[in-house]
Formats: structure tokens, C-alpha cells, sequence
């Protein structure tokens, strides 16, 4: 059974990672899974938040927000409405967690990196393209302040890559990485963190229709674990390593 | 090894769920697992949001709230505050959806239930507490509407039960239902909501300290499956059925 | 002329005070008059704000709140809407006000004591058994210091009890210790303050219909003079004095 | 024993009201209790709150706020602060409950009256200026509408005039319509709310410092009686009665 | 043509400037353009803002605010929304910058002045009249500084007047000063802020209706730079010099 | 006397337009100027808000805000603190109106379209870019409509082009197109924008450092009409007219 755009169910779509996006942030990365698009830009400060303080430890979070266009109906804008809904919330939270995931704090000694994560255009999966271009913002502002000193420890700050994935059962299949119409009509839907070595960081999966049997659970996860794997390698290509 | 409390690593904390706690709800649950108590109330009002008016179908939504007080150190109110948090949102969010997954909207008719569940007292697993409680409470309203002709279906609104657990590594060790000085050492944590019949609604596994490895997971998911089959007796014990 | 309840009209509800309901707060007690219950927790915390950092002197303040379903209709979380009501945050003011009528700050020392009395269920008079339950959350909270020496003076930091008690003019009859549906068909409604001794801290009567005569005022003042006294004993019976 | 002013204990300050101040409003007062000087423009649109609508019955409220630089240190701006304080939602409702006693809703029809009462210049006892001034815009906004038929009845929408002012035991001694000085030195405060007839609409008494006794209360009613009657008389004057 | 109020094209509205309105504030204006009343009170304290300490250097900053029925119909006020508007918020900016145009920060020292512009009655102009008053606050308040030593430098703080007035084509002609009617019809709408040589502080023209040609423009800078040289010359008079 | 990047005093930064950037939006354009990059869409909805239904006229509105890291250090999020800056109220003002001067309100027909402007990169003229880029996204949401005949009038609804661009005085010479380190040591400061014709929609001057002279008026509005014109032309080739 072939997908809306041809893919098979086990295929990602074009991920296109573009490193230096902007003139002004430490790190930044134009990521796309085909026509989702996420600014990521990693923002360094020396100094941590107040509780660190002294601890010799650095603090990394993030935050998460799309554009009022960037879905295919306008959305009101979080600032004029003055808060900010519970999607947003939660997706900053996990994109904050998953990256951490990775950083040893020690290493990064008391620098603060935020990573804001802005969807430019929406077509499902956009918390998880954030993660995989965020993860590559990270780790040229990493080395951005290796170069100049501002990070001092001779251990790696960053243990080794994090990408993510959308998976769900889509009219009984098991796909990977949904469009917006697959996600819309997914009976499960579930977001998959990975480690370059194929841990998890993060497990979230929904049963939007029916609830879900532990046989579907591991066939989601197998379709997540070598969709990580092939952003993974996206990531390393993009970072020249 | 054994846990703080005395128990093994596969046993939940006692389990009370106290029904009719409140006069003027229509359905009202007081539970607790262990020392974490959940006020959970159900308030069904005939009508449903603009959205969905001519529907034919009904509205099912939560509200997670914690006392300032409920926890070891006081917590700033978040009406005082002026915004509701982000692990507020996610956990209510959360509830609803897990409530939602037994729900049949057309048998429900045009009736909205809110539940809210108000942490009286905090232990670790206060959300899988709420979801647990909150599907009694909601049984109640169910009940109570079906005897006041407000809902007139033949079919049953809810498709059987839903109840919660957590699981986490802790120490090495997978452990079920989490207390709160377990779940801070935890290096994994997970919540998993299954329907009465061993299926999920969601899975959510966060690495707190290292990532996990798959093993881990199903082992994991064995624990959660077999607590909510306890929990879920427990929901029809009170229900008396 | 009996009430509703079978009361007369110098009658008190039913008060209990339960202490000791939570593990974490340094002083809580469930108190109910009635179908009225209310859950008040005492927090302390070493230091002042900042306004009386150096003074020597100690700071005691309250919030209150109803949860949404403790009335016969939910009404909406004021953390939702974003903002406190103006009812809550007059409420909030007096019993702060009415509990620091009997602390003396200084042998109090340069701590706080927080009141949250959250409301569980509400059948009229809930402000008045919020201070009512909240003096002996305090009462408690002091000597749990005094036993830590957080608390180093000699003096004590209470001068003595504060109870408070509604009273109103019900078709015409003064009544004590008003329940919702009197409350609502009350001409006059006045909630009064007193310390043990029979002196007024608060006085707050108001014409919620017709005007009131000066000797209706002095009525409703004697009914809530003898009421108090009676309170000021449940708290005495409850501290074990 | 005289005071700052060289006033008598039962003596007010002089009073001034000032009608027709807006051009725009309905009914606009500047009234005057010594130095404190409050704005109070009466706004009357026709149909009322939807809670209302059919009901035949008009409704009265009151919105109460200082300018920021009528108090001798500068207050931050609520609208800047994006909340009304504690203070300022009490001291609204007091004022709308004050008036709405004298106000027959029926003979009023379907007409809403807003009370705006803004504080010019601030020298203690700004709400009791604020009911009593707005007592007279209140009137000549009722005139106003009855003019051009937008008040039908024959009833007369306002029973009698009501008037407002302060008392308290300064040095020990009651004193009436107290300046800042003296209010901030009283140990016990009290509001008064009486109509034309010498009636009480509100009563608030509060122990700044000590507790107060029956008969201390007793004193300061009387004084303020006696403050509320010639109020009454200004107000009268002031309307050409 | 002649206007509504009977006045040239070229011709100012009456302007009154009233100093010393408020016993508080360092300086205090209550300034009027024909019907729009305005209150300006310029707040001195010691201490600058945590971003210019250190410095020497003051600061002048101001907020703009009408009063609920400063216009034909009643507005919300920004406190009870709970944010302040677009229009007030570039009023208060604008404010502030043409003031500032005129301050010496070094001569003024680490003092900070806020300028309060409360609209009283609002009927065109509110902003070219605030400003205009607001200068002859800030004046007084920096006397008031100076003559208690507050202030120490020899240099002047304030290098001239500055006052400001709007101009527009209504019906095809431009016109000085405009009415709230003239305002609502005005094709082009312009706020000049100049300082007492007839230099610009500030230019702001918005075509309403139809594009300005520069013919336009140049007539209508003619007519404000005439305006403001009249202005300049009522303050100076209220002034005293 | 050369620019840091070159140019002539008259001379504008690189200008590029790129039409379609979003699938989602009927109208949709990336502007440069130079390094300031601004994401403009056009959002149109049928209906139009609710007091302007039944007029038969159509409404333009515009938003504007910029990513936290578009500027060299990064922003808080207007949305994380909860409140709508000044500044960015400002500018969305500034941008509707400027649209709205070249809109045919009957030829719209009951139509609303809402201009996006998101600041992806900052290097001065932020505001002008946007209207640049927004009045070419406004044109393509126009044609989209017409051709779908959601917009069925014959009369064309937009009048012709609007553009804007920045001039300000650095070290006292007049410049077109300001970078941001140009515009930090402005004295004087401009913004202005034209239709296609030279005609003036805002003009808005502003005194940073010293006031303005008239002659400086002229210069600076010189150099702006001359940019405007060639902004005009690339709009055109843009537009493929």
C-alpha cells in the first residue's frame, strides 16, 4: 500500500538539514522533513540561572512555537492571547528534556544554551523535526564556544547525537514519520527519542481511535528505532563528521 | 531488594477509592494510592462546547490542579501567579485524553463531564492516581445521568474501564508505582494507561538520568500491565460490579 | 421557628476539627461546620519578605480558594481564567487580617507562616470556618517550631484564639451560622471575628436587601458573640487544652 | 484633645460636591473630603448584563481606582501591572453594594449604571467620598435618563440618598472621617454606610492593632451616624433638594 | 471656513495650564486644549533604574491613561482587561521620548522622574496637550529638586520648553489643534512635537483617508511649528518667566 | 563619505523578494533588506469582524513580532512573558495602517485578510521591510481570491503599491536604508512610507539626539521618496508587472 506521496510505510521523508541559518545565533538550523520547516537556533549566555548558581554546571532548555501561518488555517498568535496553550508547553518541555538527554553539564561548566525551535511551516512532525535540527544548533554552538574558550573542560559536553521520529497506525498500518493527513487520520500516534546508539530518551504514544496492543507498540518502535538511525546519519552528514 | 516502604518491586501501595465524597457533584471520587490523594469530581452538564453543538455527540474533558500544600514545600498558587504551568497543562491534558479513549461520544449524547482532579496530598503517581479515580467519578455521573433520563442511549457510554500506573527504574531495578523519593532517584520514568482489557491509551517514558534500551522498556511495560489489571479491579470493586 | 435543618435559631452546625490531615504542612486541619469543610494548611518558612527582612519580626498571610466543584455548580478555576476574583482576594485579606489580630510578631521571630484554606465543599460560612480551622493549622504550625527552636522566644507568638461565625436576618429572625439557602435569602448578612475574650476583630455587616436598624446590628452582634465563644471551645476541645 | 487640623473628634472635614465635572458623563461629581478629592462620573447605557436580559430590572456597579500619583509615594499602575489588586476590587464592590441598597432595579428598567469613581488626590477615606459622591451622579444620571423617557416608571428608581464615612479609635479616642495620618495610626478602622434615615447599609470594623470592645464599637457607630447625617445634608444641598 | 467652535484655521483652542493641582507630587499640572483636560504630575525620586546605575546619568519616562468617561462613551479600563492597549502604549512612548528630547541626563543626576498623563476629559488632542503639560510639571519637579539639593549640578537639566500640537486636512484644509469631530473626519492627521526654537522633536503624519502630498505636508508642519511657538509661550507664562 | 557596508548615503541595502515561500498561505513573501530578513503572509478569510458585518466592506489587519534570536542577543517571548510589548504594538499598527491606505474596501467585498510579519532576521528597517514585503503578499492573497471569486467585484480592491523605507541623520548626514548599527547612532531617525505615486502614507520622525531642523526634514524626506520609488519597482518585478 503506497503512501500519499509515494513513500512506502517505512520511509522518511526528504530531510534536508541547513546549518547557519542566521548571522546572529551561536548555532542555527533550517531542518525540514519534507514540507515541515523548523528554525532552530541555539543561543549561548555564559552564567546559569539562579538555583545553579556555583554548582559549575550548565543548563541547556528550549522552547517551542510555531508561526500563526505556518498551518494551513491561522492560528491566533500566543502572545496576543497572553498565554501560552498547553501544545506549546508540552512540546518545549520534551524538546528541552530530549536534548538534555545528551549534555553532561559538567563539561559544559555554567553556560546556558536555549534552543528556540520555530515552525516556519506545519505539515506533521514538527516536534520532532525540532528535536533532530535542534540537536545540530546545539552542537555548532558547542563548538562556537569550545573555539573561544567560554568552554573549558577537555570532556565532550555532548555524549553523542539525539534525533526523533513520529510513528502511528495509519488505517491499520504501521508508518513512519506521518504527514499532517496520516496524522490526522492515525489511530495511534506516537513520538520516539532516540540516542545515535538506538536508546530511548522519550516514548509518548497516544491511542487517538482505539487503544493499542503490545504487539502494535513494538511494531511502532521498530519503524522509530531505523527511522532514529537514518536521521542520525542526516545529522552526521550535516555536521561533516 | 526491598523498597522503602516494605514492598516488592511489582506491588502497588495500597489502593482506597472513596466514592461520594462530595454533596454536590454528581459523581465524586476520593483516592488514594499509598499517601498520594486525588479529589476527583465529575460535573456533567447537559449541552456541549459550540465546536461540537449538533453533534448528537458528547464532551469529556479534565483539570489537574495540586494544593499549594500538598507537596513537601509550598507551592505558589497558579491562579495567583496568573498562568497555569506547563506539567499542569501536560497532566491535564493528559487525563482527558486517557478518559476519553473508553468514551463513546454518541451514547454519551450531548452532555459535557469535566473531571477535576485535586491533588490533596503528594506522593509520587499523582496523575495515575487522577486517571484511576477520575474514571470511577466519571462512572457516577454516567449513572446518575442515565437514571435521570439525561442520557437516553441504549448503548453505554463507556466502553469499560481505564486506570493508570507508574513505573520506573530506580536504582537498576524496575519498580511499580512510584513513591516520591523513588521517583526522584528514578533514572526512567513511566507512566503507562491501560484500558481494562491490557491495552494502551498511553505510553509516555521519559530518561530521567541515561537513555534506555528496549529491554528495559518491555520490562517496564510487563510491570505497568500487570498494576493497572490490579488497579482495574479495584475501580470495580468500588463500583461494586 | 425551626430552620431547615432542624436548628434553632442560636445554634451552631455540627463543627468538627480534624488535625494532623496532611504529612507535609507543619499545621493542617480539616475543618467543617456542617456540610462546609475546609482544608487549611499553616507552611512556615525561616525569613520574611523582603519588606521586613531585619525587623525581628515574623509575617503570617492566607489564601484562600474554592475548588471548582465544591459548589452546587462547577464554577471555572480561577488559575484558568488567568486572574483572582475580587471575592477571593477579599476573603484572602481577612483571614490574614483576622489571624494577625492575635500574633505577636516579634515573638514570633523572622518567620512566615502561609494559611491556605482551601475550600472542599462549600454550604455557607466558608470564610468563617476557614478562620475558624486556620487558627488551629497555626496554633499547630507554632508549636512544631517551638519544638525545633525555629522559634526562640519566650513570649508566645498567639495572644489567644480567633474564631468567626455568620450571622443574618432571615425572614426577619436573626439566625446564627448561616447555611447556603439562608444565606441566599438573607436580608442581612454579617460575618464577625471575635478572640477569645468576646472582643470583635472584624465586624462586616451588609443590607443584602432592605437597610438594617441598629438594634437588628446589635441582635446579630449578640448571636455572634455567643457563637464565637462556642467555636473558641471546639478549637480548645481540638488542641487539647 | 484637638487634632492635626484643629478639628474636633466629631467633626468632619469640609466637604465639596462638585456636579456637572464632565461633559460627557451622565451624571459627573468631583466631591471633596478635605484634601481627598474623587472623580465620580456616572455612565448609563440602556440594556443591561446578559445574566439580566428580560428581566425587566436594571442593574447598578461600581469600578473604583487611584491615580497613581494621588498618594504621596507613587503606586505602580494596575493596568501596567496587568492585575487589580486585593484592595482596589474590594473597595469597588463595597461602593456598588452601597448604592444598589437605594436602587429599586424594576423602576429602573432595563438601564445599566456604571459608577466610575477615580481617585484625584488621596488623604484617607477615598471610598467613603467615592459612595457619597457617587451617590449624586447616580441621581443626576437617573434624572438625566428620565428627561429623554429612557426611565419610564413612576416609581422613583432611588429610595434616598446614602452617604459613607470613616471612624476609629485614634490614641484611644473615636474620632470621625479620619485623614491618612490619623488612619494610619488608628488601631481600630471602621467604614459606615448609612441611608438617609440613619439605616446601615455596610458596617466594617477592623482591629488594625488590638482587638475592640462592644462598647468602643458602640461609640464609633454613633459618631458615625451622626458623620452619615450630615453628608446626607450636603448631598441634599448639593441637588437643590 | 470657519469651524465648529467658530475658530480659524490657524487658531489654537483656549489653553489653560493650572500648576501646583495636586498636594503630592514634585510637579503637577492640570493642562486644557478648549474641552480636553489632562492631569500631569511628574514623580522625582532618587535612584535610577537598575540598568543605569552607576552612570550619573537620570531618567524620564511617562504613562499615559484616560479615565473610563474621559470620552463620549465609556471605555474598559486597561486594569480590568488585564493589558494595556496599542494606543496607550505609543502614547506613553511618545510622551516620554519628547521629554526626554529636552533632558540633560548629567545635569539631572541619578534621579528619576515619572510623568503621569492622566486624560480627564478627553475631546481631541489629549496627547498634544498632555505633553504641553507635562513639560510644565517636569519643570516644577526639577525646581523642587534643586532648591532641596536633590539636584546638584550647575548645568541646567532642562535645555528649553518643548510642547506639542495636531494639525490635519479636514474637508480639504489644514487646520491647527482639532476637536475629537474634527479628528474623526481628518483625511491626514498629524502630532508635531517641537521645542521652544521651533526645531522637531518628534513628526508623525498618518493618512487617514487619502496619501499627502508634500505640498501638504509642508503646510501642515507650517501651521504646528506655529502652534507649538504659541504654546511655548503658555508656558513660559504659567511658568513665570 | 562611505558606509560600513559601502553604499552612497542614497543608496539601499540588497533588496530580494521571494513570492510562495509557505504552502499554506494565499499569499505569501520572504523580503530582505540586506541581512534583515521578514516572513510576511497573507491570510484570508471570508467574513469580516463582527462590526463591519452587513457593511459589504472588507478588513486588512496586520501582526508583527520578531523570533527571539532574529537579533544579535536573544529576546524573551512576547508570549512567554505574557504581555504584548509597546514596541511590537507599535509597528503592527504601523503596518495595517500603511496597507490599509492602498485598500478598496467595497472592492474587497466581506473578505478579511490578516498580514503576518515575523522578523526571522534583524538588521535594522524591520518595520519597513515588512510593509515591502507584506503589500506584495497582500497583492497575491488579492489575486488568489479574485480567481477563486471569493472577491467578485470588477473595481480592483488595492489602489496601487505601498512600500517604506528608514532615513535617518548619522554623524550629521542624511541616509538612506539604515542598518542596525547605523540606526543605533542616529540622531534622528525616520520612517516613510509611500504609495506608488511619491505620496505620503506615515511619516514618522523622531528626534533620538538633538532636535531637527526643517531643512534636515526635507533632506531626509528627499532621500525617502527616492527609496520608496525604487522599492516600488521592485515590488513591480517581483509582482511580474
Amino acid at each position: 500500500m503506497s503512501r500519499i506521496d509515494g513513500r512506502t510505510a517505512e520511509e522518511l521523508r526528504p530531510v534536508t538539514i541547513e546549518r547557519g541559518w542566521s548571522k546572529h545565533a551561536e548555532g542555527s538550523v533550517l531542518v525540514s522533513f519534507g514540507d515541515t520547516r523548523v528554525l532552530c537556533t541555539a543561543s549561548l549566555t555564559e552564567g546559569v540561572p539562579r538555583w545553579r548558581k556555583g554548582s559549575g554546571e550548565g543548563w541547556v532548555t528550549a522552547e517551542y512555537a510555531m508561526l500563526p501561518r505556518s498551518t494551513n488555517t491561522r492560528g491566533d498568535r500566543e502572545s496576543v492571547r497572553g498565554r501560552i496553550g498547553g501544545r506549546t508547553h508540552e512540546i518545549s518541555r520534551l524538546i528541552g528534556r530530549s536534548l538534555r538527554a545528551v549534555v553532561d553539564y559538567k563539561a559544559l561548566g555554567e553556560n546556558t544554551i536555549v534552543l528556540d525551535c520555530d515552525v516556519l511551516q506545519a505539515d506533521g512532525g514538527t516536534r520532532t523535526a525540532a528535536i533532530t535540527g535542534a540537536y545540530v544548533a546545539l552542537a555548532d554552538a558547542v563548538a562556537w564556544a569550545q573555539e573561544r574558550k567560554l568552554i573549558k573542560s577537555k570532556a565532550q559536553p555532548l555524549s553523542g547525537g539525539v534525533s526523533a521520529v513520529s510513528v502511528g497506525i495509519v488505517d491499520g498500518t504501521p508508518m513512519l514519520d506521518l504527514r499532517y493527513e496520516e496524522d490526522v487520520r492515525a489511530q495511534t500516534d506516537m513520538n520516539v527519542v532516540c540516542t545515535f546508539d538506538g536508546r530511548f530518551v522519550e516514548v509518548q504514544g497516544t491511542a487517538e481511535g482505539a487503544p493499542f496492543a503490545r504487539e502494535e507498540l513494538n511494531g511502532l518502535l521498530d519503524l522509530a528505532v531505523a527511522g532514529c538511525a537514518q536521521l542520525d546519519g542526516a545529522q552526521r552528514t550535516a555536521l561533516g563528521r
